[in-house]
């Protein structure tokens, strides 16, 4: 069981530091992190329940954590916040309460009379946004970025451990999801497939939605390598997966390309040129020795030494956790220097003129010496005879 | 195809009205509604593309629509703007931009000097929310609710049409559902059937996570009828279905309790108060007759005049659209006075002391003789012999 009360304390540390009185999260990811209050899958359309713009976690330096909730489907957050001591208080709406009013109440006493700032975390909505606003108008409003991630970003020794399970179930799902694999399924009847296994093998869930990309032949009519989803498996075609679970709150994601029969030397060549991208950047993941932008063009140099640096049109990889898509990212615009306890996904990728997709994709954590690989899949060139 | 250039139009119209300058719209089904670009479903985990916070529609009164979307995954976006004549520009974003200094330079040369008001789509996130008061900081920020859900709250003809086949869809698949049902199966069995059965009757997508809730032996540990989802079916308990499609960008949701087993005559008479209940606010859906409060209150009092008026938990409905919950809401605190081509589920419950949930739900448009039932699956009870 994490150490809910030390993150807290650090949060509230953080607080401080940036002059900030009261913070505001949204039931969430960064909401179970410091709580182990855990969030529920989004629904595919908006489903919004009376009250649940002010839903959330209000936390000021010496007051809280409040845990505000609508009442409708509240019986889960009342069984979750029961045995969880460090949450102060419980304040379940009705459908006839002000919300606003409810807001305003907690902002304006944690704030007090002291003039610091509101901070509410990045995809807090609008509406959330601007009744803080009017209820402190005289308070500096700002996101919580830098109050969270510095602490998010970090994986301790617990974290590390889910993230390797999460990572070690996509592992032993893949060997399963290849012998399934027939000449003619489309794209949408693979992602089912690697979806049923996924679930087969104990996954909470997908990480994301479940990509798959056959090259081979390429669609005129599309509009990139990603939008050919009426696709089918063939002779001579190749399928790049890209696909994670989520089990107990962290995530994984993977990616791996198989040859349909035997690959041109092109893509024998292109192959082996991404997998040593990786290799190269997972051997310089040393805590302290390497920015993410640094990190990015040591992978992206090698494509582009080869003649391939068109063809790698994505960055090199995203900081993953509970969320798939974690900052920093490995880019040319981020500067974050990595440290231990980072982990990544490392995914070099080319795209070829035959329309061929060509990518590998790990989670690794940033080490004293290096990158720490959580997969153990192999990366040798893998051709089917099916 | 629906006449987007009207209905931005009427959307700069109300800008005018309540002196919005700029509005900005997240890529999201309301974004949808106004140009006819389609949302993506969301991840289970967070999934931010660099540059996502920035992207979506910048609409000025006499500027734009401006689409904004980052470079990852822009090729969908472009296919999709290319047939859009209404779009006077798209711009793609780099990895490398300053994603603040786009936002800021849409806000302000869409404004210009004329000190109007910026509104932002309820949903959009604190952080655009901030910096779009930090680009324009003498302007009065406000939520676009008021803008945006008069036009969505009606529905058109075509957007009827889209309703009714997203009903008849639930409704179709609802017999092969109930003839896949087996003893023994758990909710979570249930439920997947009743996926995967949606898909192959044509569901793009369910439009919420499906619920399924077993009666019969309340469980002591579950924290409420909604909790106990390791229950399996047998004889003697019921089945509550709650399930939708969504299908062509519009969502169904739909309700019915099926007993395994002759019920009780409690049972039986709370299946009737309930569908008595459900009838009698159809009735009363009449154009411009009765509040959404009123008409909470006249399916809330037949259930309390029985004596089960505290077991009736939740609001009776909700607005029904391109999202499964939309306002307004049939609530005692909603004051929304109802008019022909609004679309709301209609769904009564009771709880019942021996854990027995019993409700019923179908999507009804109010008309000008009363409500118009979407669905047509009987509503008599049903014993299924298993």
């Amino acid at each position: 069981m994490p150490d809910y009360d030390a993150r807290i304390a650090s949060l509230r540390e953080a607080m401080a530091e940036q002059d900030v009185a009261v913070l505001f999260l949204p039931v969430s990811s960064t909401l179970e992190y410091f709580t182990g209050i855990s969030w529920p899958i989004p629904n595919p359309t908006e489903h919004d329940r009376p009250g649940d713009w002010v839903s959330g976690m209000y936390l000021g330096l010496d007051a809280g954590p409040v845990i505000v909730e609508p009442q409708m489907g509240s019986a889960a957050m009342v069984a979750q916040v029961a045995d969880k001591p460090g949450i102060s208080d419980l304040h379940v709406l009705t459908e006839l309460d002000d919300y606003g009013t409810v807001l305003a109440g907690y902002v304006q006493s944690m704030r007090g009379t002291g003039g610091g700032k509101l901070a509410l975390a990045e995809h807090a909505w609008a509406k959330t946004t601007i009744a803080a606003l009017c209820a402190a108008p005289d308070a500096e409003i700002i996101n919580a970025h830098d109050l969270i991630w510095p602490l998010r970003m970090i994986k301790d020794d617990e974290e590390q451990a889910l993230m390797r399970a999460a990572a070690q179930l996509v592992d032993e799902a893949y060997e399963p999801i290849l012998a399934q694999l027939q000449l003619g399924m489309t794209t949408g009847d693979i992602a089912r497939m690697v979806d049923d296994t996924l679930a087969e093998f104990g996954a909470d869930w997908t990480s994301f939605h479940t990509g798959i990309y056959m090259g081979g032949k390429p669609d005129p009519g599309a509009a990139s390598v990603f939008e050919a989803t009426d696709r089918v498996l063939e002779r001579g075609g190749s399928v790049a997966f890209d696909f994670g679970a989520l089990l107990d709150g962290y995530c994984s994601d993977f990616g791996r390309t198989v040859f349909i029969g035997e690959p041109s030397d092109e893509r024998r060549q292109v192959y082996e040129l991404v997998m040593a991208s990786q290799q190269a950047a997972i051997e310089r993941m040393v805590d302290g020795q390497i920015t993410a932008a640094q990190l990015d063009d040591v992978a992206r140099s090698i494509i582009a030494d080869a003649g391939y640096g068109e063809q790698f049109i994505h960055r090199l990889g995203h900081s993953i956790g509970k969320d798939v898509h974690e900052p920093p990212f490995l880019l040319e615009a981020d500067q974050t220097v990595l440290r231990t306890g980072m982990c990544f996904t490392i995914e070099p990728s080319v795209v070829l003129d035959d329309g061929g997709f060509i990518r590998v994709e790990d989670v690794v954590m940033v080490g004293p010496d290096g990158g720490v690989n959580f997969n153990s899949t192999s990366h040798e060139l893998r051709v089917l005879d099916l």
